[in-house]
């Protein structure tokens, strides 16, 4: 029973107000030595499929046993269950809408429970709009201070979990079509179409008219040119160089792209 | 003499410069091992109000013992003074302007000191504008590692500490008058009317001309949709389901809100 | 060898992606122990110049020994050498860039390594985009546990560490010519003029046509007014009095500013 698992926290909750630092002390109240880091708290509000994105990135580089606490939760104090889940990266905490599928589609959960048992929350009857202060940051803290999922609730069966379906990439004419699935701060634009559909190829990236050369890095272009390359998430990313590719080509999540195969691929 | 309490930071300064990371350098160098929480430093730029709001708020959730720095400061340099207060949660450090007022009115004082011995701040001439590195932030490290409150400085009459007022909300013909005293980053609009004025009873908010539904939660409501109820904070809240209640009703902080009291209510 | 060093973290990643986030995973599956402070990570997008600025004015508050991370980077990928320095403070890891020329001015360089040797990376082969990941945080907290500068890589000459040209500032027939280095979130103007320039003498401040008096702190002008006067960074700033001196005056980074020295100082 490790007391050094480390809680990490992902929300919607921005940073002007005191909810992210109200959740730490809760869990510090529960024992002020874990260590919590913060995965970002600017999730677009009530955005499941940004905070999906974040967390199907950021837990793989966490050590075995990590607690990540999510919350983008539209529904909260309604009908939704709040649940953790054990996968084998560690542990899920959070309300039971889809945040957590696109983790747990890459490392299936192993078990879950609904969290029934009020012993682990901060008081028997939470606030119906803040369930990350008086639910999921304590049964967090617990969890990584080594009670057992069991403890915390009743065992649900890990296919009724909620997934959050997800466009996947497909083949066309030409190539591969796919979808912006997400917007970086840089303006990067992340597309779903993995590196392993390009691999090997001669490739470049259609958006709308424009068709953007494939670099291996954003200077590998002129400063203020589009480039599309493999970005670090391991998919088809757009860039422009010192620049936004979301201004410059004026789009938005969930814009089409496609992959343009160069006939040299074919054998 | 506990090694483990926690110092929290609460500032104005915003996340863009080093000053934030300044002040956590200070109280490493002074102890290493201390865990330094963010309250949130996106306080408006010299408000002491929301400064005021925010500390009430979040002080509660910490274990007792914790050392909260206040740094919301206008007068920086000036003739108001740098104190240490002691009161049942912990202590608070920071500039005797009313700032922690809101906590002190929930948790009385009892001690304080002027912060005048030298011997506890980084250097003896501290800049004029940066009492937060100079000052606050090494009596707080310091406090935390256990050095006694008095020998920070002079003891002086907690009744002298500066009180910043804050209009109580009143009965009116139809129910309660009050105001909105913070407007979060989702759009929320806090009252400062206290759950328990409403409690039992059958209500809804009007702000001008628009009547507002009472529900338990946000998604109690449709899409789009006001909804008032108790918020997370204990006081009546004013929301949008997946919404801004401040874009929808073009309203601003200090603005007027009436809790309208059924009839049926009435014994 | 200390298991207590402190790395800190500096970029321009923003806080809405995960980026820092996983730098912070990839630390603690290293060493949990390690305690992680921001600096900032909202240095403005590929600002080598910000990022200068703000390892400059930060890093000496922290303990000696502590590893800092910086990562403004928009060459990454391409041909410049990614480094670790070890300097008296402790040490530096980033991009040979220029981005630690200004603390190495006032803090030179006791030695340096190419980050040649990928057993002290997260892989053997790194993002083409992401060497803060990848290469930077892994290494950042394999020299905090204590692993020889000697260990990561080549040798190099301290002198072959790319320098950042700043310009200074320089007497003029009135007083002292200088630009503006820096603007904070206060919207506070931070010159390239020192203290010094200006210590035991009558002084004031011409930007454009405005003449702005001195004063010792924000305060010593009335609400809405500008002052003149040394900042806590130890250079001549001028600021607004519950404002920001950048929107009064309508002026921008390296925008020109000149201090005014009295004739009553001439001996």
């Amino acid at each position: 029973m490790s007391q050094n698992r480390i809680v990490t926290l992902l929300s919607d909750f921005g940073l002007q107000d005191v909810y992210v630092g109200v959740m730490k002390g809760v869990i510090a109240t529960i024992n002020p030595q874990l260590q919590v880091v913060d995965l970002t708290h600017q999730i677009p509000p009530q955005s499941l499929a940004a905070g999906r994105f974040s967390l199907l990135n950021a837990c793989p580089y966490f050590p075995t046993g990590t607690v990540h606490v999510g919350v983008v939760d539209p529904g909260v104090g309604s009908q939704r269950r709040c649940v953790a889940v054990a996968f084998p990266g560690g542990f899920l905490v959070g309300p039971d809408n889809g945040l957590f599928s696109g983790i747990l589609s890459l490392s299936p959960a192993v078990a879950a429970v609904e969290l029934t048992n009020t012993a682990y929350w901060r008081v028997p009857h939470p606030s119906a709009t803040f369930h990350g202060r008086d639910i999921f940051s304590p049964v967090a803290a617990h969890l990584a201070k080594g009670v057992a999922l069991e403890a915390l609730g009743e065992r649900i069966d890990v296919e009724s979990l909620v997934k959050l379906p997800i466009p996947e990439s497909h083949p066309t004419n030409v190539g591969i079509a796919g979808y912006i699935q997400y917007i970086d701060y840089f303006g990067n634009l992340v597309t779903n179409i993995p590196a392993e559909a390009v691999a090997g190829k001669t490739w470049s990236v259609a958006v709308g008219n424009v068709v953007i050369p494939v670099g291996q890095t954003y200077s590998d272009t002129q400063t203020g040119e589009l480039v599309a390359l493999i970005g670090s998430h391991g998919w088809v990313e757009i860039a422009v160089n010192c620049g936004s590719a979301q201004s410059q080509l004026q789009v938005d999540w969930g814009g089409s792209v496609e992959v343009v195969l160069s006939k040299t691929n074919v054998k």
